[in-house]
């Protein structure tokens, strides 16, 4: 029975009595935007993946986002490097883990006689880099964004925890910084005590770091102290594993076209490889979005905007017809981030 | 290059040195666990879904776990009586939504005059029902499951909220119950007022209902007070839609082959519905597990084993020799109940 569906961010028809308007859905609050509410993201900061065509002769292209400044720019550095080296062409989706990830890469990387050469100039990333620490710095570059991570209504299982270590209190909470989901760990002194953390609403932000939501691309990586070096990516395609976050480059998230990775077969192997040459679908090329003709442009809603803010407060409450009882909060993952073909 | 892998409670061999041994991975402290750790699973109590086979040919089993009482029983009885009609045999899956879901039912159902009959003595269930609620009496049947549900270092934002009104004080949390991931209010009277609701570990539970993690299994409806037949099902296959709790019926999981639904084509029409009848899968039939010859024997791990305890305090804080930093704490969803064929 068609009409027995159930409502995702769905235009629903409903007539529209004016002393009891139903209330919108996240979807048609983000179709009643201005154009001033979103924010353009440059064709470089796209990294555009086309896939062989599949069975049928459709054409397979993955369209990424890369995080901007400060996060994880060196690994993203690196990620130019090896799309400029065209290093990705030829190769192929080797991984398919089911509620998990995909992974893309050299299949032959382990094997030094045949593995593919990786450009020069790569960097090796430290650990640190995996959150941004405001002792380094950075966090002080994201002055009006990172108030826009509190929503002390909504706690996060994998930051709220209270940590107090000598002088200091540490407490964790999430939110959204430049268009990102992220996570965040406070400092508040105790007993007056000041240091030269970046004061924000009131609190001392020690450190920020991207999560992994559904559709984060991530860099893999071998045991500790390596971090990856970006030649081989992954893209979250089932419940967001944040326990792997701060323990694993995030460089940015898919936003077009994830449909063909989440819908490929499963690997059989262990964590989900294809255990033949044949399963695996190649990669025809990767490249910086700058240097792909006819590319649309796109933008996101920004997410300091009251827009985003409404759209927010509905992914938590739903209150449009279909819900009888709303929820009262949200995941930080159920609250995707919009995105789009730029209008 | 096969090595940079991230694992997913996947077993990591790595040379074991007497006095400093590594944390094991969730996947071997369920690898260790006893056989008296583990519940079977009767055959009455699965569903068994067959597709038509792939492109290749190859087989496509889908098994699902139907929950327990008191858990969403009015709706079971629907789905056991539609499997024992063949009702959906011949039908086929409609939507599938990147992210989201796959649904299954009558394509027709819409048409009047196309719509397949529902067989006999399909019950209507109250919205009431989808959660157990203590003062119709059920949670008192949950007397040795509920206090596993409590685990006050993991709070749930879909529940985490503190509501007093009069002389109660509402608080929520999560956990495991009878197997099965659920969330749960409690009622603590204020001001010493007692009422006849179940008292659990000093709280008094108000309500238990069963969560949206990936691969739980749900009924399509329309709109309030409709709940549903359970002629049209759903499966998770995306990130737990959680602020779907309470607003509609859940009434199992997938416990094997859900790659076969998670791997579909997406639906380009609106919900993620196929738009011609070509795209649809076939359904060949759905079959309680009882009446499938050869069908292996399922067990679940027990939630109240210490060997669950242990496997969930693994999961969200994993310390296995990938992870350089434990999370402290892990999403209900991020902690799977295991499922095997039994041994």
């Amino acid at each position: 029975m068609r009409k027995l569906l159930f409502a995702a961010g769905a235009l629903i028809a409903m007539p529209v009595i004016a002393e009891d308007q139903p209330a919108r859905a996240p979807s048609e609050i983000v179709a009643a935007t201005s154009k001033a509410d979103w924010v353009a993201i440059a064709s470089s900061d796209l990294l555009v993946m086309d896939l062989a065509p599949d069975a049928k002769g459709k054409q397979r292209r993955v369209v990424i986002q890369l995080m901007p400044a400060p996060f994880s720019q060196g690994w993203i550095g690196n990620i130019r490097k090896l799309a400029a080296a065209r290093f990705w062409d030829g190769l192929s989706i080797n991984r398919v883990q089911d509620n998990y990830v995909v992974q893309w890469g050299d299949a032959d990387g382990e094997d030094k006689a045949k593995a593919r050469k990786l450009p020069a100039g790569l960097v090796a990333v430290p650990e640190s880099e995996y959150a941004i620490s405001a002792r380094a710095g950075p966090v002080n570059t994201l002055p009006k964004t990172v108030p826009a991570i509190t929503r002390s209504n909504w706690s996060d299982i994998y930051v709220n925890h209270v940590e107090v270590t000598g002088p200091f209190r540490n407490q964790g909470w999430s939110g959204f910084s430049l268009g990102w989901p992220v996570a965040a760990l406070s400092v508040n002194p105790r007993h007056g005590h000041e240091d030269s953390d970046t004061e924000v609403t009131g609190r001392k932000v020690a450190e920020v770091w991207p999560v992994h939501c559904y559709g984060m691309v991530g860099v893999g990586r071998g045991y500790s102290p390596d971090t990856g070096s970006g030649a081989e990516l992954y893209v979250v395609i089932g419940h967001a594993p944040r326990h792997l976050d701060r323990n694993i480059a995030l460089v940015g998230r898919v936003i077009e076209g994830i449909e063909h990775l989440s819908s490929l077969p499963r690997g059989t192997g262990t964590l989900g490889f294809y255990e033949s040459a044949e399963e695996r679908v190649p990669i025809v090329s990767i490249r910086a979005g700058s240097e792909v003709e006819g590319l649309p442009a796109y933008e996101y809603l920004s997410t300091e905007s009251d827009s985003f803010a409404a759209y927010a407060d509905a992914r938590a409450n739903r209150r449009d017809p279909f819900f009888i009882r709303p929820a009262g909060g949200a995941d930080l993952c159920n609250i995707p981030v919009p995105v789009r073909r730029a209008k």
